[in-house]
């Protein structure tokens, strides 16, 4: 009975998991749909977490997914394969090194990449080359500086700030959302779109409040942990505090605010 | 010849200022529309800046318009009236004393008010027994939290919190759009839907940066020059740093952020 249960409630979270994925791909991906025959390029694929939304939105277009690393690029096709798509080819590559040629792809597309790289205008300059005059690039990325909640609390601002300084040792950048406008431009794109896309979750909405303030959002932060302690940003028991108080803001009576950046260019 | 450049470009400079209002009366005024025949609060109605927008969305209904200002009131008649608006009566009243019969009104709405109180559940409170029955309350506010822009500045970010800091010593709470859903539900409201409208401004669109970051935003900045001086929240020289990045945030290569709340809820 007890397992029976167990086994019932799994997969009802199993499916609110789902629910959730579903609403922030649809937030981010629903308005990218590529033209029957395109050839589109993804870099930087990870283990495929966006491409099969795109491989889903574009069954009609052939994409070439691309990633340095080779071990995330056998995930992402494992996913991808798992889910039945067709439509999507990988290839090991260096970002700042594609073996393709100018302008060979109709479009292009980048998500969850320039945050980490220390010259995010260099890789944009590398893939408007591969990209044909007239193709568009589609870039999105979070802005962790974007993040507010209730109840505030000094304690959980400074957890999420590790997590922007931690990435700026790394060489990235976590509030790279607000700078896509310039970047692009930099780089030399045309007709640069940027549209917010901001994921709002308060009590009317339990499911979010769950599957994204604290699966996504929180659960990311309590990712660097050991870092953040490690590197003496904030003590065990400031740490410890401040994502308690970023669980807190999941409750009922708590909201949740983050903001994610998507541009269109055009080459 | 000089008079008639400056006579053309000032009459320019009022159209754009116009659109640039528009633009944002369309983001919060624009899906609030009452039926025909009915009767509508504004509750804090000021100079009249929200209540001709609802008069304007809604010809049809009848707005009765109070604030607690004799001053405003009169401005916010005159300015009404200019419009040519016929459906808005106006009286003189305290929020928390309202001379109105339990459930007198089929609608109340109320905008950039909440901000000001110490007691925003207890002025709702009132709000709610005036309403009848399943009629609405609208609600809008912003959140001066909210705001992020590239290049980011921590002088600009202390000018912005200044703001907060000075709202809060004369008790209100400038954070406050993020906490609507919490509020009106504890003031008793069933179904609070709260929906964020976010401006953002970069380079493609200068009008806007011009219109709200500079003109709005960081001219209710340099409004509060004088207070945050005299209270020593920040030295003169720092101050006027702080305005001058948060200028920065207009220019070509800058973006600017900011999110208002707007929450119907039902009685």
């Amino acid at each position: 009975m007890s397992t029976d249960y167990v086994h019932g409630y799994s997969s009802r979270e199993g499916e609110r998991l789902r629910d959730q994925a579903t609403t922030l791909t649809a937030l981010l991906h629903g308005d990218t749909r590529y033209p029957a025959g395109s050839l589109v390029l993804e870099a930087g694929c990870g283990v495929g977490a966006q491409t099969v939304a795109l491989a889903a939105n574009s069954p009609l277009a052939q994409f070439v997914a691309v990633d340095i690393s080779p071990v995330s690029l056998a995930q992402a096709e494992r996913t991808v394969r798992a889910r039945g798509f067709a439509n999507v080819v990988f290839q090991q590559a260096n970002l700042f090194e594609l073996p393709f040629a100018e302008a060979q792809f109709d479009h292009v597309f980048v998500c969850f990449v320039l945050e980490h790289l220390a010259d995010p205008v260099g890789a944009l300059i590398k893939l408007r080359q591969v990209l044909k005059p007239g193709g568009t690039l589609t870039v999105i990325e979070g802005d962790h500086g974007s993040t507010y909640f209730h109840p505030d609390s000094v304690l959980a601002r400074r957890a999420v700030e590790c997590l922007v300084e931690l990435q700026r040792r790394g060489g990235g950048d976590a509030l790279i959302g607000r700078r896509l406008y310039p970047l692009l431009t930099a780089a030399g794109f045309a007709d640069v779109t940027v549209s917010p896309r901001m994921v709002y979750a308060d009590g009317a909405n339990p499911a979010l409040q769950d599957g994204f303030t604290r699966k996504t959002f929180t659960a990311m932060v309590e990712g660097v942990a050991e870092a953040a302690v490690a590197q003496a940003l904030m003590t065990p028991a400031e740490w410890t505090a401040g994502v308690s108080d970023l669980h807190r803001t999941a409750e009922a009576d708590g909201v949740f605010c983050y903001t994610f950046f998507k541009a269109v260019a055009v080459r």
